[in-house]
């Protein structure tokens, strides 16, 4: 094995049996269980006389530092099963006996073992040749956590110690520091601290109750996408969040969805049971189909801010990243087949203008494919329009100039995908949206246009949703500019702080004005310490306080602070009100 | 009896006797069932020997008149019902001797008896004393239905005759061209016409599909509200459309409201069941109760454009009026009783100012009081806070200045309320809004405040939604402006009608022009003749249409055809889009 071999993996892995070998130094009766790599670094479980507590940390830290400059080598050898079970009984380690036991019962007559300086440990393989090929300052031992011998809830509780592990100092360090700003950054504290939404016990896990500076974000991007729909020649509807189940049996969705869907309410004098709708799609072409289409009408491009609700096990549930009620800015576009490559790239620019307004610089399309091995399973039977509409969405995109990576078998069951995933500013990897084709429900669900020449065809549809769900979007947003929002977005975008009592009254002339003009002003009364008000402001990020004194008063000005450059300066009101107003109808993103 | 006393009613019961009389003149084997007034007029329930058809009204109605000019006189006098039982039997009236028998049954011994002319009938009087006293010119036999004995379908099917009946020949004819009008009005006709809604099979009964121009109407209300609520001070919020039963079972809908609630829904791995929302009020407190709250956050004000579902029989949906899924312009004011006032005066003065906009003239603002006799059944067992906070909204009112018409034993089981009644332009009457307060659930889903001394105290509530419905309210005002709307509010706002292909190019930059100042503009080609499209504009009521020919394209001008005056006018097209521009901004009336 060359050293170009030894990989980020090969040192965690190592690492984590110089754990093992630190705290069967600490403690000689300690069991050990088992101890893989995790995509930041590794862990063990083990079963120990006392609980760990904090403090065990730095010196299991420095034992392990010691070994490594023991510069032990990692060296293997194989036994027959039983010999290996005898053995670990015979130390009285019974997990690793159970482990061998298993690994016999599968059909293994052999495991492998590695030892490395006087440890020896039940091993798969996969470390560094010897210790001194690690940065002893590459790694950290991260926390202490609880966890049940193979996640089974009946067998004993077990200790886990997390260790973070890199190539070397600088990497850790840049980790520690990116996880310090995500925490910082965390969607659900700061959606508690900046009083944007909440969960309660009565209403139901997932089901966000969105307080008002919350709605304000949702509003705001409601609004952006109207007007750029609106533009864009999208006209809008509007329709229930239920249906019979009929619906979803025409659609297929009770056949491929169900289980992701809420379960069915039986209503009185009614034979069919209702559902809650997970999409809103059957729903429009409902509409879509309530009146006769000639190609005149195409393309129609139905839009609707329509809620959806899915049935998501609450454990799997997780702030506004995973929800059950969705709000979506939906819409579906019916074309002919000669319209599709226009109406596509159309979509794709809406996408690449919204990445630019809210200063998305990083972000990758996925183009899912089908798998043809799948077909008539997972996807629709119809080869030759795979390949077809698949080669329709490469060329729009290579015409959309837009790079995109294929991936096959993760196509929609009525045709191909655009994934997009976007990063945040601190480089967080976020699914947002998507945009899809469909050629297989249009003729499933009867929807036809008539064409020149008088002959009924099915239109294609792209199902598209630029800003994904409004919670997951929102969660994202708040992460990506950590609660400090461009002012067109912020839920409060100016407080107004009289230094003084005397300066009140200004304040309030100065709030009124702002409030005419239609923005979200907040006063901060001066029963409070002006250093209080301020960090109030401060700590809940308004774009601007503006801070009102005698000299302010006397010349009709505000003295200005900019959450974003920190800077403060004193202007003319009139200068700062028309300037907070362009800002706010330009969206712009940086001041 | 003098003249003075003859009531319309009186004159309607006469006229159903005179009705069964000349039945039985053209079927003497007829039997006769019941024949009460109605609001327009009266009907009569027969078993006849065969099959009535249209044609037979007319002659009817010329023996009716016939009658009436003999000047027949009623006279009245009683019998014992075994005595009428048999005489029913002898003349081969069964339904009239069931009639008798039910009478005995509930305990009495005489029936009274009415004759006119030759014609004996059960009754309990309240005619005219002569048919002299009748216009023959003011009643007309309207139409032929049929209707089951005593409206049990087990019972036979009997042919019912309705009449229409006022004081003279002139109601007459104003009472059925208002019902013309009404027909040509009739929300359900023009919402097919215009495009606006539709009902599918497939989704259910009761649930409106929003077509793209009926969402317009919806969108625009939500923008109006949205913009005089951020005027007013509200701020808003979102909440899920369902919650888990155990929030109704805080807030009493459980206990008071279920039978009007959708089935729950029981989802995997949770106890409790899921009830989709009734009201929005429950998932508002969940809001107020999320943050703590002092003296100073209030007034709050929460508003949602939510969307409630509630069942209702199949058998009662209608249309618009009566569906199952309600969008709703609701709020909720938190406030302390020193606020209570100026909150409610607020409320009121904003549904005068949307009365204005819409050019509502009538309107009956009730007041509706408890019972002290249902305390504790149908209303809380507060009887001095009813007292006082009925006292409360009394004077608020009388500050306002508003009239009210008191009702007893129809407030809300948590206090009193305001429930206004509108008039359309054709003078039918809809119940609209309320305006509630609410004493009892603040205290019994423990919602508080800290005042200004440290306490905890519950704050009053105020449930307002001055819009209603919006599925309500919108087919008010179909009716109300006979689907032809305010350019504010018009689906399409103005069409441009190429003369012929050559004035085409002109029409779209007309047409550029005034989408991208935000107009919502159809272009009706050339390709169709052009009286054809000026009448297609016509009927869909478009406030403008803009029609271009040579002079127009020569001159940049266009020449204006205002639906709603019918005018026609060439101007610069610059001077229109300012005036439209300037229009839809104020939300103008009328032009």
């Amino acid at each position: 094995m060359s050293h170009t071999q030894v990989t980020l993996d090969h040192k965690r892995h190592s690492l984590s049996h110089l754990l093992a070998q630190a705290v069967v130094d600490m403690f000689p009766e300690a069991k050990l269980a088992i101890g893989p790599t995790i995509d930041n670094g590794f862990y063990y479980d083990f079963e120990l006389p006392r609980t760990l507590i904090p403090e065990d940390l730095p010196i299991l830290e420095k034992k392990m530092k010691h070994l490594i400059r023991q510069n032990q080598k990692f060296e293997g050898h194989v036994e027959p099963c039983d010999q290996a079970i005898q053995f670990f009984h015979k130390i009285n380690q019974p997990y690793k006996a159970e482990l061998v036991a298993d690994l016999k019962a599968k059909g293994e007559t052999e495991v492998s073992f590695y030892k490395n300086g006087p440890f020896l440990d039940l091993c798969r393989g996969g470390h560094v040749e010897a210790t001194s090929q690690i940065d002893e300052n590459s790694f950290k031992l991260d926390r202490i956590a609880g966890a049940y011998w193979r996640g089974d809830e009946t067998r004993p509780m077990l200790q886990r110690i997390y260790g973070l592990a890199f190539e070397n100092r600088a990497e850790l360090d840049q980790y520690l520091e990116l996880r310090k700003e995500a925490e910082r950054r965390d969607h659900r504290k700061l959606g508690r601290e900046l009083d944007l939404f909440s969960f309660s016990e009565n209403v139901g896990p997932g089901l966000p109750l969105w307080h008002p500076k919350g709605t304000v974000l949702i509003e705001e991007l409601e609004k952006l996408a109207k007007e750029e729909e609106f533009k864009a020649g999208y006209v809008r509807v509007r329709t229930p969040h239920l249906t019979k189940g009929k619906l979803y049996e025409l659609s297929g969705h009770l056949e491929h969805y169900k289980a992701s869907m809420f379960p069915p309410m039986k209503l009185d004098g009614e034979e069919e049971s209702y559902y809650m709708k997970p999409m809103n799609c059957p729903h429009h072409h409902m509409i879509y189909s309530a009146t006769p289409k000639s190609y005149r009408d195409l393309p129609l491009r139905l839009a609707e801010y329509g809620t959806c609700y899915r049935f998501e096990d609450s454990g799997a549930l997780f702030g506004l990243m995973r929800v059950r009620s969705m709000q979506m800015n939906d819409a579906h576009m019916y074309c002919t087949e000669e319209q599709f490559e226009q109406e596509f790239i159309g979509v794709t620019e809406m996408y690449l203008k919204y990445f630019k307004l809210f200063g998305i610089e990083k972000y990758v399309m996925r183009l899912s494919l089908h798998d043809p091995k799948e077909l008539g399973k997972k996807y629709i039977d119809e080869p030759e329009l795979w390949k077809h509409t698949e080669e329709m969405v490469r060329r729009a995109m290579k015409k959309a100039k837009v790079n995109t990576v294929e991936v096959p078998n993760e196509a929609a069951f009525y045709g191909p995908k655009i994934d997009i995933e976007v990063f945040s500013s601190i480089g967080r990897e976020f699914t947002l949206a998507t945009n899809q084709v469909d050629f297989a429900v249009p003729k499933r669900m009867n929807l036809v246009y008539t064409d020149e020449n008088g002959q009924e065809k099915n239109p294609l549809i792209i199902h598209r949703a630029p800003l994904g769900t409004h919670e997951r979007f929102i969660g994202f947003l708040i992460e990506h500019f950590g609660g400090a929002f461009p002012t067109w977005l912020a839920p409060v975008q100016a407080v107004i702080i009289p230094v003084a009592e005397a300066h009140e009254q200004y304040g309030k002339e100065v709030q009124r004005k702002l409030f005419e003009a239609g923005i979200r002003v907040e006063l901060y009364a001066s029963n409070e310490s002006l250093g209080k008000r301020v960090r109030h402001g401060e700590t809940q990020k308004v774009p601007y306080m503006l801070v009102l004194g005698d000299k302010e008063v006397e010349a009709d000005s505000v003295c200005v602070r900019s959450h974003k450059s920190k800077d403060q300066k004193t202007v003319k009101f009139s200068h700062f009100l028309k300037s907070i107003v362009e800002e706010i109808q330009e969206r712009k993103l940086n001041v």
